[in-house]
């Protein structure tokens, strides 16, 4: 019986781009846009600027750019770049193992093939590789890993180790110690949750430069646990209540899963999206205000629940948190865009006042469907009396429901607007045409401010 | 009811050099010593030279010296200062715990306290601070954490962020940020011990870092959990199946646990060391050989057990960590210094037939007083048909069982070797002089090759 490593190592190996469908080379460069419009959005946010100070204070070869300006090594790029884009909460996630990837996988990649002067193609394949490796170990340990784990962060690891692996061109035996290097580093707790706090931007900036670091200390040969997943003393057994380790294998090389990743349009939590696709709908649909509403039941599934259930935020990133005040917010505003999630609509009466009839509860099918379907019901009753019954099984950006490119680049250049427009359309085009991109520095804004 | 954290940032706030005892200074410049005494002896090994390489590869402002020479960034130096003082086996540990808390605590320090001019007194202050934190912390999830988790690497964290947080005169609210940060990234799996493999060294490095990084950040106001100890995706309910939180604080602030800390003697897993250090004494004393023995049987505690089974080490890392194997090692060396483990003690003969006549078990008394007695019985039974019953409950350089002042200058003497005779007297004497001592460089050998 081989080892999970073993496979996954030989499967890291044998990814090439040559072999790539033409259909997993175009999504590939548009998670990789999209990781791009949720960075930009983040660059100039408290966290990262707190991050950045630290990342100048310690100083570094400039190996790599970072997305706040300037050069670092590519440990620093990795931390900072994978801040600052799990920050506006419109990065992607994959909804099997609750990974956002982007956010781990392609800033441990960026730094690494930047550094090494590889290319475009380069940059793909590993980002292939990086995405299939970490949600397939999320899918084996979901759902109980993901109660008391960050499986961005602790997943991730594994995907940003496994994209740096590539890109060094590792063997087979050097993954295997990346992959247990990542492991042993894995970490991420979700109780910072409680306190709205900024571990969640460390979390995957962490993850990428934890990822960074276990790849080049197996290119030194730097040993680790070859059976860092499913050892008596490893990373299923140790983070997981259940887990199931056929995910790891099963089809590994056949498919692509980086083609079940999701694109989130709404500002908020995946988990809050189900709800706001369907009454912001309705509200569109129908012209309702919130007056119209007397109540509304929102039944979602315990993972959702366990999240997002929150009846007064005080913060706005409470608030992207709060399931509660989404379905309010969406009702009213009628969409859930970054520029509407504001302390101006986090107090905005109507909305809270709507937020005060709204209550969520565990709907035992839509929580049975999970994590396959993120789905929501909701039933609004109005004050004429009468009961509206709406159902969704998969939030808008899912590949059953999916968003198209257009509707991707028009969220870049909404989410990188502090970039000069031809700035941010030079960009765009540079990602959609990455397969002949040469030098991956082009794909970062120019003209900010140096980082010494 | 107060916070967790609330309650040793408001610890660590109020520690201060001119309240500590004379005793308790003395005791904390022979833990100081003690980690120089690893981390030199570590300086040169396999597993140290990759993490160089990799610190001079990613570059760094020269803020905190390398023991292996030159200067680097906070985090670099933490790392390869934490990596090395765990490699030789000879660092001390808290039984309590189950921490080694030199390798983690005093790099992170270190690197602080050099590169913001402070003085030895604030070192010393620091170091007290990280140990009672981490010490409390461990004992509270002892032992069930310790199964899967390497306490030295996620606990550690903790204590060096408490360090760091210290030395930077962090407020209340900045602490509680840091060790929401520490916890959050805490990491380090046992899974490694089954390869022998390198990790053991990546851990402590990653814990001291991890609290360097956790104590800058909170410097800038980054904030993290607030109940990371006890909340309920916190640290206790994820990385433990049963903890006592009223360790964190019964007597916190009058008493000194850094006083419980232990030394060792023996260049292997503490673990092996009860049985070591009588069957070593036996063999002594009564001027046996391997070929008087029929056999020998060792009671121990079930951890002890569960890290040190191994009847067939080929590694000379995993004789350290063979009980069967430090054994035989022991009684046939009559000791169990650094030098005595080696590629040709490993496959000696007579070590290696002795080893084939240790058997190893639980012994449900030794079980039941684990881990405030990490104790063993032995029963030796002679060809001559004589049995003899051994027993201890604390292994040499315990605090029950003390080793001086001049067994540890002796002990430092021995493992620092690769340094000039005069150059290892002069880093002694600066060390057992460190309240008197302002610049902290001074402490790492001289003439070492520049890393850059």
């Amino acid at each position: 019986m081989m080892k999970l490593s073993e496979s996954l190592a030989s499967y890291i190996r044998s990814v090439s781009y040559e072999q790539l469908p033409d259909d997993v080379v175009e999504f590939t460069k548009l998670c990789i846009l999209d990781y791009f419009s949720s960075a930009i959005a983040g660059s100039d946010t408290p966290p990262v600027a707190k991050v950045e100070e630290m990342v100048r204070e310690l100083g570094g070869h400039e190996q790599a750019t970072l997305i706040t300006g300037g050069k670092s090594s590519v440990t620093n790029a990795a931390l900072l770049n994978g801040a600052s884009s799990h920050i506006v909460e419109q990065d992607d996630i994959h909804k099997g193992s609750i990974i956002h990837a982007a956010t781990v996988v392609i800033p441990a990649a960026l730094a690494i093939a930047e550094r090494d002067d590889l290319s475009g193609k380069d940059l793909i394949t590993a980002v292939v590789a990086g995405y299939e490796v970490c949600f397939r170990i999320g899918e084996a340990v979901t759902p109980s890993h993901y109660y008391y784990w960050h499986n961005t962060a602790t997943c991730g690891t594994f995907g940003a180790a496994a994209a740096v692996a590539k890109l060094l061109d590792l063997s087979e035996e050097q993954i295997v110690h990346a992959l247990g290097s990542a492991g042993t580093q894995a970490a991420g707790l979700w109780e910072f949750i409680e306190d709205g706090a900024m571990s969640k931007q460390l979390h995957p900036g962490k993850a990428a430069m934890n990822g960074v670091i276990a790849g080049l200390l197996s290119q030194k040969d730097f040993t680790a646990a070859s059976r860092i997943l499913e050892g008596n003393r490893g990373f299923f057994e140790a983070m997981s209540d259940a887990y199931d380790v056929s995910k790891v294998t099963e089809g590994l090389g056949e498919t692509y899963k980086i083609m079940e990743n999701s694109f989130k349009v709404h500002a908020s939590c995946r988990h809050t999206h189900h709800a706001m696709d369907i009454v912001a709908e309705l509200s569109r649909e129908r012209g309702l205000d919130a007056e119209d509403i007397e109540s509304i039941e929102v039944g979602t599934y315990q993972v959702a629940i366990n999240i997002t259930d929150n009846d007064n935020p005080v913060t706005v990133y409470q608030g992207k948190f709060s399931l509660q005040y989404c379905t309010a917010h969406a009702f009213v505003m009628q969409e859930g865009s970054l520029n509407t999630f504001n302390e101006e609509n986090l107090w905005n009466e109507e909305i809270r006042g709507l937020m005060s009839k709204v209550r969520i509860y565990v709907d035992s099918a839509k929580d049975g469907a999970y994590p396959n379907q993120w789905g929501a019901l909701a039933k609004v009753i109005l004050k004429n009396g009468e009961h509206i019954e709406l159902d969704t099984d998969y939030p808008k950006g899912d590949p059953e429901q999916p968003v198209t490119k257009d509707e991707l680049v028009d969220k870049f250049m909404q989410l990188s607007r502090k970039v000069d427009q031809s700035e941010r359309e030079r960009i765009a085009q540079k990602i959609l045409s990455l397969e002949e991109v040469e030098d991956l520095e082009m794909l970062f804004p120019k003209n900010r401010v140096d980082i010494k």
